[in-house]
């Protein structure tokens, strides 16, 4: 089996990111890269984003200073979409704009 | 807080959808689901997507009979994205095109 390789194209220029706590498995929240987030991501091992409403490359928690550290970082099957996995830099938990552990928090 | 409603719009009427086992948490796949598919998904308990490459609905396991049954299905705080947690109905665990348990299996 061939290993695939990442797949910008299929969504502009970005690919969806997966970002997952590495300790207990929540998914935290849905983001997307483009290269250049994925390059600063893999060379500082911090995660960095592209941020679609601002329009810009996003260090995760550049404000807050609760960066997130790359535990592992895995391509699918089809190279269209990443999962990270990490921890929080200052062990500190909120992920989500509103305060919340994670963004997921609204059952249909 | 007002509660998040889910955004068709931004990704040209689809959202994306991540796969998680309910059980041991591992991320599956990433999925999309236009509005029936998520109709189909809520009547039926059953994952349903929208397969891009074949254009049209897709209950997962459509061929295999390993559907996916939802146990919780939410919503994230700017309402583009859904997460899945689920069980597989017949208790097998392929989940990928290529046989393995999860889509994500190459480490960059």
């Amino acid at each position: 089996m061939n290993e695939p390789t990442i797949d910008f194209e299929k969504g502009n220029g970005l690919v969806p990111v997966i970002v997952q706590d590495a300790a207990d498995k929540t998914v935290l929240m849905l983001g997307y890269m483009n290269e250049e987030a994925l390059q600063w991501t893999q060379q500082t091992g911090q995660l960095h984003l592209w941020s679609r409403s601002r329009r810009k490359l996003w260090l995760k928690g550049e404000q807050s200073g609760n960066h997130l550290l790359i535990k592992r970082l895995t391509l699918d099957c089809d190279g269209d979409a990443l999962l990270a996995e990490v921890e929080p830099e200052t062990g500190e938990t909120p992920i989500c704009h509103t305060g919340a552990d994670t963004c997921f928090f609204t059952e249909l």
